[in-house]
C-alpha cells in the first residue's frame, strides 16, 4: 500500500439541479465542479448519491402501473405496505430475510441485504405524481463504471466512483452510507500482507474501503433532500485497481447472520 | 438542524507516541495537538482509536494469568482458539450468538455485537511479552466523557470525542470503523422532524452520525499500527447535544439478526 496522506478533504460540489430520467450524469458532474472552482486529480473519488443515478436511469415505477401478485397482496397484509409496492420490493429480490410491520429485509437482485429492496418513496415524484416510487440502479457497479468512463473523457482523469445508499445494519440503530456501486479502486483492502508494530500478522484480514468512503460521504449529503449528491473526497489512501461493490457481499454460505 | 456546511476535513494528528498504561491520554492529545500546528474549534470532533484508549486504561491482559473455566476450554476446541482467549472473551460477554472456526460473535458487556468482544491480540503486548491480548475499555462512552472533560479544562474549548473500533457487519465484508463510545454529539441523529423535497416526512428516521464519522477517520487509521490513532473532525454538521453509543445499539427484542 502506498504511503498514507494524513488529510482526507471532502467536498460536496455545489449547485447540483434536481436530475430527471434520461439526464447525463457525466455533463451534471463536470457543471458542478466548475461551478464548484475544483478539478479531478488522479485517485480522487467521487461519491455519488444512489438517488440521482437512478433517477438518471429513469428506475422511477408509476404504483399504478403495477398490479400485485397474490403473494405480494398476502405479504403486504403482514407488513402493513401498498400491495403495489410490495410487488416491486419482491421484483427486486431474490429472497425474503424477515418481515415485520413496515419493513421487509431481503437479499435484492444485486445481492444486497437491506430493508425493503432500496426501493424508496421519498424524493421520488420528479415527474409530479404523488405514486411514485425509485428502485436502486439495475448495476450499480455498471452505473460506476459508465459514469467513470465518460468523466474521463471529457476531464482526462482517471477517478474513482463510489455511489451510496443509506442502509439500516443489523444490531445498531441508524442508517449509514453504504457502497453500492464501485469503478477504479479497491473495495474491500486486503490487509493480510500487513504486520503490526511488533511483526506479527494482523487477525483482521479485510477493510470496508469503500464503505467507509461511502459514510463519510454521507456526513454531508444529509438525508432530507438532494442538495448534495455530489462529494469530492480527497486524500483517501488507496492502491489503484479495478474494483467493485461485490467485493464487499458476504457469501451466503459463509454468513451467520441470514 | 443547524445549516449543514459543504466541506468536512479529517485531520491525523502527527507523532503520537506509543500508549502505555497509565499515561493520560488528554496530555498526548493537547501534545499531538501542538505537534501538528493545531487547535481545537467549538463542535469539531475528535476520533480515538480504541487501542489507545484501551491501553492508557490498562486493559491489557496477560493469558499466563487466566485460568480457563471447563466452558471456556469446551468452546476453545470448536473454535480452535487459546482456551485462556475464549475465557476472556467470555469474560467479556453477555451472550454468545454464533461460533466457528477462529471466531466467536457475542454480545459484549458492553452491549455490542462483535466478534470475539473486541479482544485483540494485536499491537497488544507493550509490556514486552508476546502473550497479552488487549480488551476493549470497560465504559467507552465514559472513558469519552473522561478525554472530553480532561481536554476542555486543558484547552478550554468543549469538542466532541468518538473512540471508534474496527468491526465487523452481518451480510458484508471488511471491518469498517464504528463508533463504540462517544461523548459531546449525538450518535444517532432523528430525522423524523425531516421533509424531503416535496414535503413528505422522510421513511428513514435516523442516521448513525457518530458511527459515519467514526468510518471516516478509520479511513485515516489504517490497521497495521498505531501511528495515527487521532483524528481531527472539522465540519461534521450536527447540533450540539449529550450523546452516548448506546444510542447505537438496536434492542435486543428489535433486533431481527439474533
Amino acid at each position: 500500500m502506498s504511503e498514507a496522506p494524513y488529510k482526507l478533504e471532502l467536498i460536496a460540489l455545489e449547485g447540483v439541479p434536481l436530475v430527471n430520467a434520461g439526464d447525463n450524469l457525466s455533463a451534471i458532474v463536470v457543471e458542478a465542479l466548475a461551478r464548484s472552482g475544483l478539478t479531478f486529480a488522479e485517485c480522487e473519488v467521487l461519491v455519488v448519491a444512489q438517488k440521482i443515478v437512478s433517477k438518471s436511469e429513469g428506475r422511477l415505477v408509476r404504483l399504478a402501473t403495477v398490479e400485485p401478485s397474490p403473494r405480494a397482496r398476502e405479504i403486504s397484509r403482514i407488513v402493513d405496505k401498498d400491495p403495489r409496492l410490495v410487488e416491486i420490493i419482491l421484483r427486486e429480490s431474490r429472497e425474503v430475510l424477515r418481515m415485520r410491520a413496515g419493513i421487509i429485509v431481503v437479499e435484492d437482485v444485486r445481492g444486497l441485504v437491506l430493508a425493503n429492496a432500496g426501493v424508496d418513496a421519498s424524493n421520488a415524484n420528479a415527474d409530479g405524481g404523488d405514486e411514485s416510487v425509485l428502485l436502486l440502479p439495475t448495476d450499480p457497479d455498471a452505473s460506476a463504471d459508465r459514469l467513470r468512463d465518460e468523466l474521463r473523457t471529457r476531464t482526462g482523469v482517471d477517478i474513482g466512483i463510489v455511489i451510496n445508499d443509506s442502509i439500516g445494519r443489523a444490531w445498531r440503530n441508524g442508517t449509514i452510507g453504504t457502497a453500492i456501486g464501485v469503478s477504479g479502486l479497491p473495495a474491500l483492502l486486503d490487509l493480510r500482507g500487513e504486520r503490526d508494530l511488533f511483526g506479527r500478522a494482523l487477525r483482521t484480514t479485510d477493510l470496508g474501503l469503500a464503505d467507509e468512503i461511502a459514510a463519510a460521504a454521507s456526513l454531508l449529503m444529509g438525508q432530507a433532500g438532494e442538495g448534495r449528491p455530489l462529494i469530492l473526497a480527497r486524500g483517501v489512501p488507496y492502491d489503484r485497481r479495478e474494483g467493485s461493490a461485490h467485493e464487499l457481499l458476504r457469501q451466503k454460505s459463509l454468513d451467520f447472520f441470514r
